[in-house]
Parts: C-alpha cells; structure tokens; sequence
C-alpha cells in the first residue's frame, strides 16, 4: 500500500496569511502538495480588502471569505457536512494563537497552527488543557520536523548510532532585523516576503503583537524542538543570557542558553536575531560516546556522520539505503535540493493522515508531527529562558513545584 | 499589481506520470503551487490497473481517465466547453513524445512536454513544423531554467557583467546508473522514484524506448539548454567523443564535448550517467573578461561571482538587491533552500501566465519559459552529438545546407 | 625595505619537543621558514636515549644535547658569546613551563613558549612578574594569530568595518580525546603526532602533567585569545560550565562560556574535546552593526565577509588589493592552501625580527606577537572559567578587587 | 627505522629564485623542512645585484654566490670534496632549463628542477638521454604528487577500490593572467609573488621565455601528471583545441582535452589561465565501476570518496587509518590544514633520501618523486595536444612510429 492512501478530498480553512505574509504561502504551498486537499474558506486579513483578495487568488467564493474567526465559526456551522472544513490552519501574529485556536477547538475543528503556539506561558499552559480535553487534532509546524534527513537522524540516534550522548550544540542565526540598522531593509532573512515592504520594526519585537519574547520564541523554540525530536533528551535545568541590540526592540534579539540535559548531557543553544549578515544559519550537531552528527538547514537534504576515526561521510534523502525511506518520508532522488515546502508538505500530509483516520473513524497509529504537547514544550523553554536570564543569570530547573508543565 | 494574478481556474490532463514515474509527481506538485491549477484528467499509464489508481489518488473520477491519448482527444471534445482541460501536460518516456504531442497539438491543446522534446532528429524537426503552424502554446520543462539565481545569472550576463564570454564549462554528472553495476540498485539518481522497484536496466538505455540516445539527450540537453539560457550563446560548431560504459546499454552513457560559439567563447560540456557515486551533480562555470560565475545546482538557491581581484561573492535569491526580484520569481526570504519542485512552479507559473493570456484574448508579451525552437535545439545538439561522436571525431557544423534546423 | 630583511644567523635552543611529540616539529618548521634561523643546542626529551636521538635527527652535536635546562643554562655560559644561543623555544607539558621559563628568563634568554602559559595561574601571575622585570623577550605562540587573514579581520574590525561589535561565537571542538573511548585510539586531532603509540588517557588529563585544567587551557585559551586577537574586546564578566565525559579524566573536557565583554557585546565560547568525530574545528564569527565575519581553521586562508544586504564575500590571503599584504606577512598566491607551519613561521618571523633588533641595539617598533600580557590573560580566562563552572555556575567579573590582574 | 633517518648535513645549491621570484621560496621552505639539509650555493639571478641580495638573505657568503651555471660548476669543482653541494634545484624560467639541467648533471650533480622539463619537445627528449645516461638522480617537482591524500588516492586506486577505471575528469584552472585585462593587475593566482610588481605580460606568453606552450606546459603538465600518478592509466591518444583570450600572449591560455586511456577509460582535462577569477582552482575526479574519489587543491588534507550506493565519506590526511600513515608522509594531525609547502617539503624529503642513498652507495629502493620520465611524459603531452589542436582537431596517438617517446 502506497504511504499516499488517500480517501477523499480534505477541505480546509486559513486564519491569516493575507498579501505580504511570509508563513502563510508556506502552508498553502505544503498544503497544495497534497492533491485532494485543498483551501474552501478562510480568514486572511483584518483589512476586508486585502481579504477578499486573497480568497480570489486562491480561487475562494467570497461567501467563505470572512471577517472573524467568529463569524467564520458561526456561518460555517450553518453549512451542511458534506460542505464543511475538515481542518483550520491558524498562521496569525503570536499574540492572536491563544484566542483563535481555543475558539476553532472549541467549536470541534482539527488545527494545524503555526509556532509558537502562544504569546505567553500562561495561555500556552490553558490551550493545553483545552486542547488534551477536546480530543481534536492538533499539530504545530516545525518546520524542521519535516525534513526527510532530521527524522533518519532522530531514527539513528534513537538506533544508538552515537551511544550515549554527551553533547549537543544547536544554532539558529539570522542577521535580517539588523538590516533595519544598516539600512538595507528587512532584506536578509524572514523580515517580511521578498518586494514586500520593510515596516519600521517588524511585529515580533513589539510586547503586543509578539507577546512576551521575541527571538527565543521565534527560533529559539524551532532550536530547542529540534535538539528534543532528533534526540529525544528532556531538558532538566538551563542558564540563559539574553540580550537586545536593535535599538527600539521592547523584547530580546539575542540568547545564548546552557542547558543540562536529564541523563548528564550538556547542550549549547544560541539563538539570535542581530546576527547580521546571516541568512537563516541554522545549524545543529549532536556528540556521542561513538560520533557525532550535523545537520545544517543551508543543505537540508543532506546529514553528515562523523566518525570517531576521523571519517567524515554525508548521507542523503534520496538513499535507497536509508531507514526512514520505508516510511515513504523521502520524495526525491538523491542529489536533489529540497527545502521549507517540502518540510512543510510533509508535516501536512502527517497532519492529513491523521485528520484522514479521524474522519473514517480509524486509529492512525503513532503521528510523527509536533503537537500540544511540543507546542507547550516550546512556551516552557521561552519561559524558562526568561526566567533565568536576569542580570544574574541563575540555573533553572525544568519542573519546579509551581507551575511545571511536565 | 501582484505578479501572481489569477483570473479562474485552469483545468489540465496529464499523459503519463503514473504510480512509480519519477518525474510526474514533481510536475504535480509545480502545477499545484497554482492555487486556481489542477489536474482534471489523465492517461498516466498503460497499465489499465495503474491508470485507475493514479487518478483515485489525484480525486480525478474514472469517466476522465483515459486508456490512451486518442481517446482523451475523442472523449474530451464532447464535454461542454467550461470543462474542457486548458492544457496537457505530455511526461512519457521519449519514444511516446512525438505522436502524442502531435496529436494533442493538432487536436487544438496547449502542451506543457518534459525534455527531451523527441526520440529523433528527425521528430523534432516534424514536429517544430506542426506546433509553430498551430499557433498553440508549447512549453518544455528544462528544470534548471525555472530556478531564480539562473535567471539572475542570465540577466547579469545580458547587462554585461562579464564583458565578453571567454569560456564555458559545464558538467552534469550522475551515477545511478553504475549503481545497476555495483549492486547498488538505480539508487543513486534518477533510475526511478526512491522505493520504486529497480528495473533490469532503465528504459533510457534502450534504442525503442529512449530513442537516439541515452545521456546526452537526458542531461546532455539540460546542460546545452542552461548554456544557451544564460549566455545568449548560440553554438557554432562542436567537437564530440561519446562512450558506454554500462554493459547492456545499447546507447552512450557518457559525452565529452567541445564547442566553439559564435563570437569566439570556447564551451566544455560534460554529461555522464557513468560517473559512480555522483548525485546529480550540475555545476556551471561562466567566465569573461571581467569576471566569472558559477552555479551548481546542489546549491540552487545561491550563484557565485568570482571576481577578477580575487573576492569571491556568494548571492541568494532572497537578497532584496537582486535585479530579477521584482519579476516576482523568486518565492522565499533569504537562506531558505528550494529545489526542483519550485524551478517546476516558476515554469509552471509562466506556463499558465500565457496559457491564460491566450485565453482571456490578451498578449501575454514575452514569455520566460523554454519553447518549441529550445525542443530542437536540444535534439539537433544531440544530433551534432552523435554526428561527431565517430571513432575519429570531427567538428560538426551547426549549421549545414542539409538538415540545418537554424 | 624587505619585511625579510636579515643580518646574520639567529642561534636557537628548543626545551621539549622529543620523538613523538606533537607541537616540537611545528616549532621547529616554523623556525626553519627563516634562513638564518637554526637550532645549534637543546634539551629535547627527559629520556637520555630520545634527547640524543633527536639531537642527532637535527644536526646537533653531543656536547650540545643537555640533560636538563640547568645543565643547559650553566653549561652555555661557559661558550663563547660568538656560539651563544639568542633564543630558547620551550614546548613541555604545561606543569614544566613554569619552572623552565623563569629559569631561562632568568638567565637572560630571549624566550618563545608553547600556550597556555602555565599550569595555575598562580605560576601565570609569578612569571608575568618575572618576565616583564627582566626586559627579555617573551613571545607566546597562539597559532591563530599567524594567520594572515586573522590578521586581515584584525584590520578590518579595527577600521570599523563591522561597526560596533554586538556579538561574537566562538568555538573549538576536538574529538581525538574520545577516541580513546571507541577504541579508534588517540587518532581524530591533537592525540600525538600520528602514527605515535596512544597512551592509555593522555597527559592533557591529569593534574599533575595538565595543572587545573584540561580543555580550556588547552583549547580555550587559543579560542579567547583569538577574540581577544581579532576583536580589541575586553572581558567584563563571565558565566561558565564545565563538564567531564571521558572516563578517567581528571579535569574538565568541555566547557561553554557566556561573555559580557567591556562596552556590551555579548560572547559565547564553546571549548570541546568531548566532540567526537570533530577534526580540530575552530570556527569564529563576529557580528556587528554593520556586517558579520567569519574565519574557519580548516580554510584558513580565506576570510568571509557577511554583508547585511546579503552579499557572502570571500576574500583569500593572496590577493593583492588586501590591506595587510603590505605588511609582507602573505607568502603565498591566491588560491593555495596554508596550514600551522605557515602560521607559527608567522609568528617565528616577528618573534626574530624583535630578537633581531635586541641584538642590533634598535627599536622594534610594535612586535605583532602574543606576548606575556596574553599568557597571563589566558590563564586568568581559565581561572575565570574554573571558579565560575560550579555546580551553581555565577558570573564571575574579570577583575576583583583581591588577584585581579589587569 | 624512522622515516627520517638522516645520516649528515646535505648541502645544495640554486639556479633561479632571485628576489620576486614565485617558486623559489616555496622550493627553499621545502627543502628547509630537514633539518640536514641547506642551501650553500647559487646563482639566484641574471641581476648581479639581485643574485648578491638573495645570497645575504639567505645566509650564503658572496664566495658561493655565482653569476652563470657554468662558473658554478667550473669554481665548485676547486672546492674540497667535503665542501661540495650534494644537489642542485633549478627554478628558472622554462626556456632555462634545457641547457642549466644538462650542464650540471653532465658535471655529475643530482638535480631537482621545477616543471616543465624543457621548452620543447625536442629538449626534452634530449635531456631524458643525458639523465637516464648519465645514472644521477633527478626529481622533478610536480607539487601535486607530494600531497599525501594524492598518494592515499593512488594507494586505493591500485588496490582495486573503484574497480575498472571509467572516467578521469581534471580541471585546472586560474585566473590571473586575466588580471591584467581587468585592470587588476597580475593579482589572481602565480602571476608573481604576492606585493611584486606586475609586469606588463608574464613571461609564460611569450615564446622566448615560455617556449612552445603557455598553459599546457605550465598547468596542462600538473593535471595530466596528477591522472596518471593517480590512477596509472596511459594516454592512448588525444583530441585537443586550444584557444588564447589574451590579448598578446603568443601562445595558448586555454586547452581542453578529450582522452582515450589504455584500457578503454575515457579522459576529459580542462586546463586554463583564462578562467578570469579563479584561483588555483584544480580538482580531480575518477569513476570507476564501484565508486568515485574527488580531490580539491583547495582543501588538499581531504579526499572525498563517492559511494555507489550515495554514501560520500571524506577522509583525512591526519587519519590512523590511512593505508599511507604508516609511510610516513602524513605530518599533521586531523584537522590541521597543510598547502605546497608540504607537499614541495614531501618531495624534497623523498629526493634526499634518494640522494643520501647515493651518497652512502645504498640501495634506496622504489623512489616516489615524479623522475625524468614523468618529465619527458609532460613534455610529450604538450606536444601532442599541440598538433592536435589545429583548426581540424583530430585524435593524436600517444606513440608514433617517429618521435614517439614511450
């Protein structure tokens, strides 16, 4: 049976992902891999202009092009089953997840929902309890999950490929919101869809729309879901520094994090935002009794063991020989680029796949996508990050008495 | 204005890209980078078993899926004209081109074809005839003309950015092949879709399904088409040794070429599919009297500039300054990698850019995207090829009294 | 006038550097770049058959192969000033430096040591004392800061290029220690000159030959120097942790180190001999206003500029428009590798050139060689790290009012 | 027994190398890597000032410092036996060498030289009589060869790992003779030492200086060497074109060269000096029937190995495992990178102990520097590709029945 089993056409709806957005084309883009799954509704903008634009770009009446999430909820309930959404991607600001999502579960819809999955520790710690009682689908989209070489990683060190691990390095650099100061725009980076136009500041430094971090949310929480999904190491304890250095930033653009990992591992994170003059640098390598292991986002297609006698030996997605290949995870042959939409496509046809059991009342097994509980991981570690990044950085614990998630 | 309107949805067919085709999937998948794009019909195999199952898979019902080109054609024309498919996708192993383009062509469709255009000489200069007489749009998908940094290549080249052209070289390398050899299966490259069954030995390799020949007519045309896309370049004459190296293989597996341009540039073009342990390996190095440049499409986002005082320059194709930026080509923010699928929706875009020119009675002006005369250029390069490719070599004139095709 | 400029022949004496060990044939090649430079004396091995072995190896009679440095320091005096020896090269464990160094120092030599300084920094503070009252040359050979294009960055960040330095990352990650763990030897880096017979745990580990650290004086050192080196940065405080993964190791084999340097830059430093699998990979980025740098060990010869427009830009020691290749210190075209001889032949030309001037009665001017200021701040940085790294790791300043030392 | 044996001070003398010169120094830094041997002698330049200079540079008194090969060789042979020069490398212009290489070994000396062996054809095959007549050693300095993952690449090949050799595809190409189109003056690459004044041409085009060929002698001769010291493969027969884009050069700066080997495998070498910003860019691949090897100048400690099932592995030069360690020609651990003036230091250290073999009237077995039939190898590749490349290009046989030389 081909790991493509499809049983009928999936109809979904979008919350954000107006003109100009940058993530949403993503998803639309991950979504179109999929051939009967398809967008019939949606919540694009809050300008009603911009609105209805997107809806006829995408080929959407304007009867499901709505104003709200409310009126989205209410009208569509109106509409008879054979009609009706199976799923919503909610790709608004941070600051708008917590309501959106807690609505659209609520109101008995699956949700794929861009990270982070909330503005604060304290709606993440509610979304998901509502989320666990509601039994619907729900999957968070990090990016790098889906990429074919990060799960035959998680697959290898899980096999024991490195023995015991002893150290885990990650890096997610990006230098484009220092392009506001050198005055070549957001250009460098996720500053907004290319020919779009650079705001003064970017969203994601303001308090309100970014909620209560900006470059820990942003990517350190992609970093720190990596290390976690390829490794399967919980955090016990961690000592940050943050740090601002784009002048008018209400929030940090720069964290380096020590962490200790429950087993005795040691883990170096840096995050940052005002590395200026990176494009997108994400980088991450796991050392182990055996070898270590890297995996840079710049050649994602491609994961690079080193060996303890020194060889060096880069492995690719379109190997017959890998493990995960039996998972039908790979679609290219060897020595084809691939990037963020096919990461992205791959986390939805997971997303479908389940959605796809549900609606046929089926189990669909183990789902390999990141969801609540990933989605409050990420929140726990802004959290933490905050937390321990005063002017006197000081350890702290994952799980304290108050207030621990896990 | 966005360079992404849409005015309605486009409706296509595609013949062949059934279950196991390597390349019909990454035509799906550019065509549904389209929101208003899809598939509404299809012969995707022989097989009528896999026929049937390729369209379950896209939602296309039985009543359009046909069990050859002929009764596509013959079915098609009785449905009303709102349903009529706005263009066919031909995606066939090489023999099948010919008739079945000539007669989608005939019947009055627009053609979107994969390379090379024919099996023979000989086809290509019938059918060249039969589509410029038609007036219809036909559009060959040479991959690596779709990805941005080339057409930023291209355009950098026109302006002038290297002066007068000196050299040349261009090396497509694969092994997949030789895996055949080694007991490694059609593994490494394009000898099928990962996971697919390895066949004795590829359809490629044979004369009644491959045609004239084997590597230079399946990468030998890329790499002569990716000279002539971004230098302006047209040959003047050239200079080849072919061989095999693949026992059983009745055509070549490897050409050497030497060209000479008109104007004076002198050309290297390496295609070989015996090159072991090569993973679709495509570089391209440019260089003129004030600088070079170079792409290789295991990077494609990326085109170095090397200059004459020794800086060497790596750009990306999300850099805000690139010059081909407001022609809207490129999808991604900075250091965010992209591969084949999106080269296939950009052409695809362009595709559908003058597909619904015509159809809405407009000038679509000039078209980006490779063309009928590229379909004989690409099979009189091969047949230059093999015309010099003797046990004593000479150089072939591109241009002859007899059979002259430009 | 010729940075190479000569006038007569520089005699040398080397303490260390017996058969098999690592850095004694680096000094010694870096030495040889100098024509007029050669050793004539030693103490090479505490093994009488090794010391004489290798006398013999380098052309060096009996009656100047001593047994130890005492026997060296009395039995020289008695020579004539005509045979006299100019300069001792002292490359032993760290725990003899201490002892040897103020004994020469003391004795009136010129002297060029192997990092770090020494073993405590207790030892550090004493001989900086020592050093500075004698007026004899000191030079410490931090690798790094031999090569051009580190010096080419120095430049550059002093022009202003980056602007105001917010961030820099530095890391140096060896695995050679865990070979000894997956039974591949002491084989990937610095286990003793390959082809050498491994020791059970080398002497880096313990106490009594390595002092009170293991990693960051051996590692660490080199990577704070080199910031220090290339940036201007002063430290203002410091948070660390440490940690222990071979079994058997007496002091630390990795540790990560959270910088606030004086004016608001923030560093991270990552010092590992735990990286199994890694190569002796140093990597240093430096991020400002205006642009990032980045220096690779394993291609040192090239520099990369990372623009905030986007541009990568890779400049390379043999160019000729580079602003430190007046100072003669390029030896080679564009496009040639360079490795450590080349590097500590850098910093052996300096060294000799104010040897030169000592000799000659004449002003140096500015010698461009880590000097005994670095060895003391390189043990300060390890006593820093050590006292920072406990269970409770805290902020550590620089300078404390009770063995502050600069 | 070490590798390094010495048995006494060798004493040398030079042709060639005066102030400016590119290869001089790097020939010095080689043979200065023993620590027995040194130069004593020479004749450094036509300039009698110059000659005088690099003699005190060098520590050579004015007695010893000649103004022609012919008062070297007529007022050394006054000198006592125990004060005469053991070798004597030539590093002078090509159109040199024929006459200084002859004089010196009829007068009995061993001889080093630089490549190309001679300006002509007809030279060189004069010269291999006189040397194979004459039983003195002579080594001739393909820098390549001394590359130890050169010789770790030869060591697999003959062991069988690639199997039956398929394809050879060598690039070597520079740019700097471009420089002075650009404006950029000799810059980019070996158009003189770096910080020397460019002169108007480099003395490589014209004939006088050159001789027949420019790039063929000067880069051609490196790659076609490196091919057949790597894989043994012998040329069959060849088919060339050559072209010059430098406005003034006499003779050719670019030569592409199709190749049938001994045995079927088929060839294909790029060698150019008008590949405008590139600097000193030369790679290596071979394919074999069970895998691929590439090897990059530009990071020389490596060498890449192309799996048949897509695994590529790099291994490195500082390995333990390295069938070649235990030869001795690897000086560095892991990690560290080395350039030519290793690799010129492994051949000069192969010379001597061939030459101290001599001295001592010892055997020393199979000698691994490329010899005086690797000389007149070069020489006849030259000539070949030069009657090849006429205007009507045709294959060229190796041997001939006249003036064929092996």
């Amino acid at each position: 049976m081909s790991p493509m089993t499809h049983n009928g056409t999936l109809r979904g709806a979008m919350i954000g992902g107006g003109p100009g957005s940058m993530i949403g084309p993503v998803h639309r883009i991950g979504i179109s891999f999929d051939p009967q799954a398809r967008l019939v509704a949606g919540v694009f903008s809050r300008s009603r202009e911009k609105n209805r634009a997107m809806a006829r770009e995408l080929g959407i009446g304007e009867e499901r092009c709505y104003d709200s999430v409310d009126e989205f909820i209410r009208s569509e309930a109106r509409r008879p089953w054979s009609e009706r959404v199976d799923w919503v991607s909610v790709v608004t600001p941070n600051v708008a997840h917590y309501g959106q999502i807690k609505a659209l579960i609520e109101a008995g819809y699956h949700v794929v929902a861009d990270k982070p999955l909330t503005a604060t520790w304290g709606e993440a710690q509610a979304l998901h309890e509502t989320v666990i009682a509601s039994g619907r689908f729900f999957g968070l989209t990090h990016t790098y999950a889906g990429y074919p070489m990060i799960k035959e990683m998680r697959f290898r060190i899980a096999r024991g490929d490195l023995g015991r691990i002893h150290k885990v390095v990650v890096q997610y650099a990006q230098g484009w919101m220092m392009g506001y100061l050198a005055g070549a725009g957001g250009a460098v980076g996720t500053g907004g869809a290319p020919g779009a136009e650079a705001p003064p500041l970017p969203w994601r430094t303001t308090r309100a729309a970014g909620g209560d971090s900006c470059t820990t949310a942003d990517i350190g929480t992609h970093a720190a879901h990596l290390v976690r999904y390829t490794t399967g190491l919980e955090i016990r304890r961690l000592l940050a520094a943050t740090a601002t250095f784009l002048p008018g930033n209400e929030l940090e653009d720069d964290a380096a994090v020590i962490i200790d990992y429950v087993g005795g591992a040691r883990g170096v994170l840096v995050a940052s935002q005002s590395s200026t003059g990176e494009r997108n640098n994400m980088v991450l390598n796991v050392y182990g009794e055996r070898g270590g292991m890297e995996w840079r986002h710049s050649r994602p297609a491609y994961l690079t063991l080193k060996q303890a006698g020194g060889e060096v030996i880069e492995i690719d997605s379109g190997m017959r020989s890998l493990e995960t290949l039996a998972l039908g995870i790979n679609r290219r042959p060897t020595g084809h680029p691939e990037g963020p939409n096919e990461a992205f496509a791959n986390l939805y046809r997971e997303a479908f796949r389940a959605i796809r059991a549900r609606r046929a009342g089926e189990d669909p097994g183990p789902v390999d996508m990141p969801d609540i509980d990933d989605g409050l991981f990420g929140m726990r570690f802004v959290e933490r990050v905050l937390a321990s990044a005063t002017e006197d950085s000081t350890w702290m614990d994952w799980s304290t008495t108050q207030g621990a998630a896990q």
